[in-house]
């Protein structure tokens, strides 16, 4: 097959004890790969042994969504880790999930950061590195996700990892093909239509509208897409919805399905 | 070789952040087994990689030691988790540990439940078979360790999976072949020669002198030895001396080493 | 003021982090009395500050909610826990909710375990006689909420506290005068008119009618309602508005409103 | 009384469950002010109670060691808290330690940051703000102890607070008055009689010999001592030694003793 594809992921397994949060099951219907939480930063074991295999259910692939320990924080504190405790930390939680993935007949298939953990690897080369020794000495052949030109997937790249690129379905982009930070107002997009006919655009022409109307090159193999409301479950459905119409395979960046 | 052998086993990585406990270097050098800790009662990720990593180099076989999620109470409080919950709580400490028994070279070998879980289990059948339910799905050719007659050993041998007898070096028998429990009086024996001493004959003659000076019989294929004081270093050195003046060979009870 | 007057307390402050349970906001225009959980079970600072300013300035008074130390278990689990920790436990819990009933201009009036915690001590001597310990200690003036006919009421006031016997409103009782343990079928009542109605005559005759039509009496000072639902709102809400209409006065148990 | 005086402070109350850390009771023959944890990076509730009591024993004043919610790192790293967050994980301290200090017949008289929170507000402004703001909220007239010259303590003296400079007896010092940071030799000095003698030098004199030699001015109502190791407790009783010998008096800064 030679026509445009692209994989859809999300976070999942984020609640935690009596907690629940995002709709889990419907997003399985929408995406292709889920980012399952671990247990450092949310996603407790009952909650890991069951989005594993509802994921496997549905064969969409499971990624470890590695995070900083910090419960309390949902992950999204920077903790000034140092990079031995760092590179321990990532592979405690990428075995814990195995263990998830493995009783549901597959396996941990690729690793995305959570979180603060996420945004500081795009500039801290020390946790970039700690993060991408942990995924080299656990298994050299798992892909890792991130943010295209950041200092993550560079380092990733040259430890020997294959890195794939995402892009952000929801979210607006600068002239210089960088996302506009959150905190900015018009940063979030908010019509699922619009987002849709955005992510068609970076799967199949590899370009998106910047916020001042230029087209700027964004090249990804995923787009990452929210679940933890309501609303963003119909915006997930509806980017999907939209792929499939404008004839874009919606399959895993991994090859060969969920294994 | 058809000389009696015995294993040694004691709980290692026990360590946690700033707070250290016992001296597992000093135990590396006596033991064969290492019942490392999983994080859930004791060891960050940090100390369960280094723990693995030397444990591989000194050829000692790692085990998983399993516990309740309890840091404050460091295992030793009953916790009445559900049955669902503590097969997923044993999973996700099998598959931690796993990642670091990897990353140096080698694999959990088998699983000994930790404190509390380790004497609930002695009559507690449902979280018995929780955690032997957690074994069967993870890797149902991994033995488990556990007291002679427990309901643990009888419900996971019922589950297929191979049990594994060990009998304490340092603990004083009721001439019925149970333990004393430890809050009363002469339970603990303190004297390294009469431990080692004891130790040989359960290795030689699988039987022991209880506490009315009768013989009664003891059938293990490990002893469980003690490393958090510096006296029980002292004592463990002893016990595994006066096997090997004996003529006991003190092997793994895992075959083929540390694989 | 002479007629019928009843209190209705319930939980609050059970979130967590990024994990929101209940809609605390609906409740505080019901209840007049907040067990507020204290970050043992629930409730991070945060929100601990939050739910102690708005119970405040809306004049529902702040209780303690003590729990097992269990964020996976939601203190949903039974632990056995020393009784010299689990004072300690309760008093730490205690303080640190004191701060912000302090910050929002009162103080913590009233203490009511949770959970396991509370299931427990109707019977387990030592772990009520811990918890009744812990408020003798912090302040012997505190009253303590608890099952009328329980051990744990029995032991506070033998400690010297004032004790408050509580009923529910939403729960079948036996022709004993106990409640139907949740697993049976009819445990739980669900319309909302006839919850408000039992509750009036709990607070206008002392009396409920039981699971065989007999008439039992229960005398309570309080009575719980829950709100972790939207439907829980609507009751509590239904039971708040019959008991007004029935010439009940609804009005905190600790006397003097919220200080 | 006229002749130099002056408080030494130390670190209490970091143990955890089962893990010991320090010598509290040597230490509290030494010092007169304790730096007691409060459960976020050390100390547990039964730590916390038997500190406080034995504080209160010996006439050694409480004061809060506040920290970073981090037991796996004890506090030492970097966490990039939201301002109000930390202001109530701070009250929180400040409230569960309170209990324990009521408990044992006193009060906590003063507050120190632990660890990494303690660096960050040297410069961290916003930081340092929310840890102020919640010494304010909970008790403006709560003095607060820090590094002379810190944003930490201009800020809690902008929010009227009363600060307390401190110096470190075994710390080096630049010729600015700066402490030489830990990573560099000679940071940190080892013999008892030398840096006993510093510290009567910064007794009566103000001042300490620098790293080239010069006397650089110090202003300090409390000199920090280590408990941590054996030769940590032989320093700091050397340092009292010293100062008595010296004819300095060793009393709390805290006014009329610990209440």
């Amino acid at each position: 097959m030679t026509g445009p594809r692209i994989d859809l992921n999300a976070d999942l397994g984020e609640s935690f004890g009596s907690w629940t949060l995002g709709d889990d099951d419907a997003l399985l219907e929408v995406i292709t790969s889920a980012n399952v939480a671990c247990g450092f930063h949310a996603g407790d074991p009952t909650v890991l042994r069951r989005t594993c295999a509802r994921a496997a259910e549905r064969g969409v692939v499971i990624g470890a969504q590695v995070g900083y320990r910090d419960l309390a924080g949902f992950g999204r504190r920077f903790i000034d880790v140092e990079p031995h405790d760092l590179t321990n930390d990532v592979l405690y939680q990428l075995g814990a999930l195995e263990a998830f993935a493995r009783v549901a007949g597959t396996q941990v298939r690729y690793v995305k950061p959570h979180g603060a953990l996420y945004n500081a690897i795009v500039h801290h080369e020390a946790q970039a590195e700690a993060v991408a020794d942990a995924v080299r000495r656990y298994d050299p052949t798992l892909p890792v996700l991130g943010l295209p030109g950041s200092v993550w997937l560079a380092v990733a790249g040259a430890a020997g990892l294959t890195t794939v690129p995402e892009a952000f379905a929801d979210r607006a982009y600068t002239p210089e093909g960088t996302l506009i930070p959150r905190r900015e107002p018009d940063a979030v997009l908010h019509d699922p239509g619009h987002v849709a006919e955005r992510t068609v655009r970076i799967a199949t022409r590899e370009e998106v509208v910047s916020s001042d109307g230029s087209l700027v090159p964004v090249r990804a193999a995923s787009v990452c897409v929210h679940g933890d409301s309501p609303g963003a479950v119909v915006m997930a459905t509806a980017v999907r919805r939209g792929l499939e119409e404008a004839g874009v395979q919606v399959l895993p960046f991994v090859g060969g399905g969920p294994g």
